[in-house]
């Protein structure tokens, strides 16, 4: 363990949003496109997501840098009917086409009752939490998925063949506030791993495997060459549920939009392999909306929620535990958190930031 | 362990099909709705999900003849846009108010490109396959979750809150068989819990919780009193993301409907306990149904998934294992061979069905 990786440092959040945008200005991405993108960066910090806030900043930057995402994309409607969309992101930042697809979801939601939009030749979208609070600001019930590059094994598989491929879904309250479920479809997160390896801690079995396919609690093993599990992790508690949810989630963004699927997905960062086959246009999104009265009166429906939440609330504790949490929970209380003592980062990702700045000049911290 | 549970006795699945029709017929269910009802047995027991076929037919018998079901129900649609609708079973049975839902669904597709149906005053809809086949047969993306009985504590809870709330959704190949995905969202399915009960055998950890909130290898212990846990089974493998995708089916279902949620959710059986609060009607389900050609040429569509089943075929196999299967593999061979070779039903249910026999003087065998 490198005593520096465990120090850090608090950012105000604004000081955060501002350098982001300044960089994606550097790279000639427009001023409204530059503020999206660090919103949807700033939202990560905020909720506590720190795998996908400022400290994806420099895989960002090494992309736009090596000319590998178009920051100025025309993106595109390829087909479309009143309640669907296929979109073409012109390989722009995920960032940016993933807010402006989800718009389009939600407009259509507006007139037709419900939108669902499948995006192809996008990149990283950031959190996927971001897109179901903006659903949420328009009243709307909103869904998204991504898939991403290959990290996780189907059950019975020994290979990088699937994404950690995330769903979110919120639904508003009325007093309460809303429930906000964001989940990868994988048992635990890769940057779980990575902190697990740094400490030289053993991650629990069910994580991973290694390269031969083997159950393994050693962070290396999975990190060099294995994998990670899907949610439910071997046969007995139920890993072929999470494969297929990770099936699902890559068919509804990537094949239905015509993106790279499965292992073909290409990576989000400069020196990793690339894939070996290309089967359509860069990583793909799903987004969906859905208009609240479309089904029944908005109000006695958040008022059913904040039944929901306080009944699911009074559950009986297990032992040790304070009881159930509401999906969302966690986030809200770290964005409260941060918002008024703000922002954590580690000394690597401030390292990451600095080298950012001396080589675009513009200031940081 | 008695013997006799497991001896059993194999059935051509028109004979199946053929006596449930005719109980359905004898509680005055219309002789469409009756085939239809039928159907949806005949599938599951066709697909290997014993639990969900005529094993089942015991608690629809019993629910008809107390009244406790309407045989006629007249199915309204209470609000709806050009893509949803909340419709309102009228307490039929969920095998005929499911299909009729889930036509609805498709028919907005066909015109609007989507088609989201939430229902609420509705009985068991037998299983969710069941209706993703339907849409595959009219070249739609089907969706089909329902919530039901509680039996699964949220994460950190010690009580019965949620079903086993299933996910179903598929999608078609050109060559190859479809992509079926039908999952409960529990790590386990009771009916597993059950016969290793009967077996006398020991379950997996993480599968349930006894009645003091402790994670417990006994089958008794969770069926007296315990709970199921949900996919990911505790916090370190994902439990939190397992109970959210079950909220998720819930609120889809019955909140958005108007249905009894949670652990409000009626018991689907005579002799179990009544929730002590009503907040809704019946159980919920949700269908989804999407235009293929809303998105993409549906040749290329079937072509990148018939790529997609063979490259996933492909993966290299974990050690002792055949390698991944694709979504629906199982059931797909399940009534293949059943098909050819009969449907063999364990004794107790055999008996369940003499008994329906003698009650109603309908032949059985």
């Amino acid at each position: 363990m490198h005593v520096a990786e465990m120090e850090n440092k608090v950012f105000h959040i604004e000081a955060l949003r501002e350098f982001s945008t300044r960089i994606f200005l550097h790279f000639g991405v427009p001023p409204e496109d530059a503020a999206q993108a660090a919103d949807v960066l700033a939202s990560a910090d905020l909720r506590g997501i720190d795998s996908h806030g400022v400290a994806r900043l420099y895989s960002y930057f090494g992309m736009l840098s090596e000319g590998h995402i178009n920051p100025k994309p025309r993106i595109t409607t390829v087909r479309s009917t009143l309640s669907t969309a296929t979109i073409d992101g012109d390989n722009g930042l995920g960032l940016v086409v993933g807010p402006q697809a989800n718009r389009i979801a939600m407009d259509m939601a507006d007139k037709a009752g419900s939108g669902w939009v499948s995006v192809c030749n996008t990149n990283h979208f950031g959190i996927a939490g971001y897109y179901v609070l903006q659903a949420l600001e328009r009243d709307l019930i909103g869904w998204a998925m991504t898939n991403s590059t290959s990290l996780v094994t189907p059950l019975w598989g020994m290979e990088r063949m699937l994404g950690t491929n995330p769903i979110a879904i919120a639904f508003p309250g009325k007093e309460e506030p809303p429930i906000v479920i964001d989940m990868a479809t994988c048992a635990a997160a890769f940057g779980k791993i990575e902190m697990a390896r740094r400490k030289g801690q053993a991650i629990p079995s069910g994580w991973g495997i290694d390269s031969q396919g083997r159950a393994t609690t050693n962070p290396d093993d999975t990190v060099n060459g294995g994998a990670l599990l899907p949610l439910g992790s071997d046969r007995e508690r139920g890993g072929h549920k999470g494969y297929a949810l990770a099936v699902m989630v890559d068919v509804l963004s990537a094949v239905l939009s015509g993106a790279n699927w499965g292992p073909f997905a290409p990576p989000f960062a400069l020196r990793l392999k690339i894939p070996e086959r290309s089967v359509g246009k860069g990583i793909g999104h799903f987004f969906g909306a859905m208009r609240i009265d479309g089904f029944m009166d908005p109000d006695s429906f958040k008022r059913q929620i904040d039944d929901y939440i306080r009944v699911f609330r009074a559950t009986k504790p297990a032992p040790g535990t304070n009881g159930p949490l509401i999906p969302g929970d966690p986030e809200r209380e770290a964005e409260k958190l941060r918002r008024e003592k703000g922002v954590p980062l580690i000394m690597p990702i401030i390292e990451d930031l600095r080298d950012i700045s001396r080589k675009t000049g513009i200031p940081f911290d």
